[in-house]
């Protein structure tokens, strides 16, 4: 795949670090919330975060600033910068030329195509939805048309894509495995710890299952 | 201090959520531990994940990806984008279009600096590994030349820096607070697991104290 990678996405420094299958890719686009949005402002480099989700072989993107930044290099044919990374821990060396950082994290190009379609967009919105907690659309009230004509919605397709990832113990220095310091790695993750209620919330409404399970990873 | 700011890093969306004070925009840059660096690139945007460390009022950007991107940036004189985004909370509202994310997120727009006086870098070095875990350096043979020299640090000023924060609880139209609709919010944070020692640890090396405080969050 890597001959038909456009040159911003291949992986030069640490080559043995870089993935460009789909299984790779979608697993990280698929644990990441927040994509990282590059674009040029009068010239400049701009980076936005911006709520993201996979939907089959494409990222979607929305909220209220990614519409303007979105539309316009849509509208300009400019390639946009998604980049998405994932922080799985702290790598410890004996020396401190070795410390490092386990991650996976992963770089899309693409132009930015706006999602117009009614049924399209409507699941899409659902994707959204879904990515925060799985099961949740069927609990809420079915969106309006005024929200969703008032939600810009973005693919960028992931054909344009590379993914860096790091795992394992630190790499030493050989004549350092000989020092009495320890060395290791202390594993990270995001972890979501118990719901607070809505302070508004009628009485006796409680927690819904689907909620409960996904805090606690079931 | 609005006044002289960049455009680009203005907060037009969602304004009341931009800050522009030091105290937030240093604790946000002290939380996180990647920032997403925008740069241009035969015309096109590109978005690297570097390790970033907060030193006064600049920030220290480091690593083998950087050197490239960032000498070059420095050579032409041309900004880049210093993006950092901590997700705290998932904000669960009655209608699927009010959901949304709790976080803080920071952008810097700024020309980056090498670090490259002998004491300023050896205190940069110092600095990243302090960031992982407080106290490490101590504990670590010291770096040598080449080490030192290998490393390229850049930094980035703080001066052209904006904030934005969304925190509390979903905020729902009127009528929908009359449903019997969970609302709430569930909290999110990088959690650390216990350590994984390296396979290659000599025999009676164990977790160092402040490796484990830190850990524990004490």
């Amino acid at each position: 795949m890597t001959d038909r990678l456009n040159e911003a996405i291949q992986i030069k420094r640490a080559a043995d670090r870089g993935r460009y299958d789909t299984e790779t890719i979608n697993a990280i686009a698929d644990a990441g919330l927040v994509a990282h949005v590059g674009t040029i402002r009068d010239g400049q480099p701009v980076v936005i975060p911006m709520f993201c989700v996979r939907d089959r072989d494409h990222l979607l993107l929305h909220g209220a600033p990614a519409a303007g930044v979105l539309r316009r290099a849509r509208a300009e044919e400019r390639t946009i910068c998604v980049e998405m990374t994932l922080i799985d821990g702290l790598v410890l060396a004996r020396s401190a030329f070795h410390h490092s950082m386990n991650y996976r994290s992963l770089v899309v190009i693409g132009i930015p195509d706006e999602v117009t379609e009614e049924s399209e967009k409507a699941h899409a919105l659902e994707m959204f939805v879904e990515r925060l907690i799985p099961g949740r659309q069927a609990d809420l009230r079915p969106n309006n048309q005024k929200e969703i004509q008032g939600t810009a919605v973005f693919r960028v397709s992931l054909e344009q894509a590379s993914a860096k990832v790091r795992s394992g113990p630190p790499i030493d220095d050989d004549e350092d495995y000989e020092l009495d310091i320890w060395a290791g790695v202390v594993p990270t993750r995001l972890a979501m710890d118990d719901p607070i209620d809505d302070p508004r919330l009628l009485p006796g409404v409680s927690v819904p299952a689907n909620v409960t399970a996904y805090v606690r990873g079931d």
